[in-house]
């Protein structure tokens, strides 16, 4: 699309870079990196005047290794900022700490405005993620930003494992996500919350006014960790007469065997996005492009 | 001293927060912390009220685990800068990637510049920290900051173990230090240069001006790593026939078997001050306490 673009392998880069800088017809540029003896790291833009005077995009996630790979992030953007660019536009598909997103408790930190507040310090002109825990610290991060949805697509790669399904969120803060998915893919959705029995006042976990019973369902949520809240969900759904059950997710961090604890629950298919660094051996995980997604939002904010 | 001042123990701090506050007659507060299974870190001052309208140290170093220390540090900014104080002072005896402090290839970060940049934009009002690789960094620093000397400390304690020493600098980059530490004990110093035989053209690595011939030597450097400049600068010093060898260097990070590497050169005892958070369970290491100094230099800051 134009030679006045470039767009930056990170090196937690999970696989976007390449198709980003080919949908815009850009120069694919590599950062070098290596990691000293004692730990440290040291990063460098083996090329620097192929940036002189461009717009410069960069693409590094945050998972794995959430602090080497936020500290990667900021010496990149400073790396970027020590030349003479137009514009920098960080990609950071998955933007680890964004669930400390404000004071749950006296004395914590909002741990995520803490490191916006460092790569902003680091001159990054606009930031584009995907599917953020909570869009509004954005509006805090005080450049241009951008939230690129993703649970529409999930939904829709969904349907190739699902009839007619119901999408559930695990709890009421995924509603939200969970109505943006139903819509996609234009069916009903709901969420599960505590319920008693009358009778054997029994508490389970059921769909707040949706019968699942007989019915397929994907359950949807931004972030999986351990995968213990998917978990329960998918039992729940079973227990409350759900046919097949697919998980849509678009962060999958999938920690120890967050995978088998899902799966153990008769999940059919685990459906993310390419945010995260990982590469998934396993046989019922599947990753849906982003990147698609990405080079249209990086062209309208150059406008091209 | 005062009831304004409150020192916090950071999760990696090297043992000096309680000494600080108790120099200071402070109150000591602990900061409980976390790692969730992700890896992500949680951080939170339990008694927030306890600092509220005070004046605020806090303790927190850079080693080990650089990135996640580096990280800790920006959260623990964040959650004081959330609360109500006079004035943060932050205590960071070491500082890591102050090596990287220029662009030495186009295309680098200044790492260094990266970090204290994120560090000021979570509101730290003053910066203290022990003999930095290059006291120049500080002045891009935009606030208040100080670079506690450590060299004159080391060399002091080194004259438990040698009599009349040289100080020897391994390379000219460490001069000015090893002119302080001489100076502290009134004593010579020089460093050490390639030097050719004119007959053989052998190239042997000598002190430039002073024949250390008979005599003890300090060799001095603020930070060893995986310890190759030090065993080789040793090496040298014992080929030009110094008699007793200790080393001085304010951060022992001692990567790998860099204490080995060191010590199988005939060095009688390496000398640091306690800047990072290791353990050493060696013979012939000896760490010089720095709290009375930073104590001290608090004093005068906050004008008690």
């Amino acid at each position: 699309m134009s030679r006045e673009l470039v767009v930056i392998q990170g090196p937690n880069d999970p696989g976007l870079s390449k198709s980003i800088a080919k949908d815009l017809n850009a120069l694919h540029v590599n950062v070098y990196k290596k990691v000293f003896p004692d730990g440290e790291i040291y990063l460098r833009i083996p090329d620097p005047s192929a940036i002189k005077n461009k717009y410069v995009v960069f693409v590094n996630t945050l998972y794995p290794e959430q602090n080497a790979s936020w500290i990667e992030t900021l010496l990149l953007a400073n790396a970027i900022a020590n030349i003479n660019v137009i514009k920098t536009i960080a990609v950071i598909p998955y933007l680890a700490y964004s669930r400390q997103d404000k004071i749950f408790l006296e004395g914590e930190p909002i741990s995520i405005h803490a490191l916006l507040k460092a790569l902003k310090a680091n001159n990054v002109d606009y930031l584009l993620t995907v599917d953020i825990h909570n869009p509004k610290i954005l509006e805090t991060w005080g450049a241009g930003s951008y939230n690129i949805p993703a649970s529409d697509l999930l939904a829709k790669e969904a349907l190739h494992y699902v009839n007619k399904p119901v999408v559930i969120a695990p709890d009421k803060g995924a509603i939200n996500r969970a109505k943006e998915a139903a819509k996609a893919i234009n069916t009903d959705y709901d969420y599960l919350v505590k319920k008693r029995d009358k009778i054997t006042g029994e508490v389970t976990l059921e769909p707040k006014e949706i019968d699942i019973s007989g019915r397929d369902v994907i359950i949807i949520d931004d972030i999986i960790s351990t995968g213990s809240t998917i978990a329960l969900a998918a039992e729940k759904c079973r227990y409350s007469g759900a046919k097949t059950i697919v998980v849509a997710a678009t962060h999958l961090l999938l920690v120890g065997n967050a995978y088998e604890k899902i799966i153990s629950k008769g999940v059919k298919m685990i459906i993310g996005a390419n945010t995260v660094n990982k590469k998934f051996s396993v046989e019922k995980v599947m990753l849906t492009d982003i990147s698609k997604r990405i080079s249209e939002k990086i062209k309208s904010i150059i406008g091209f």
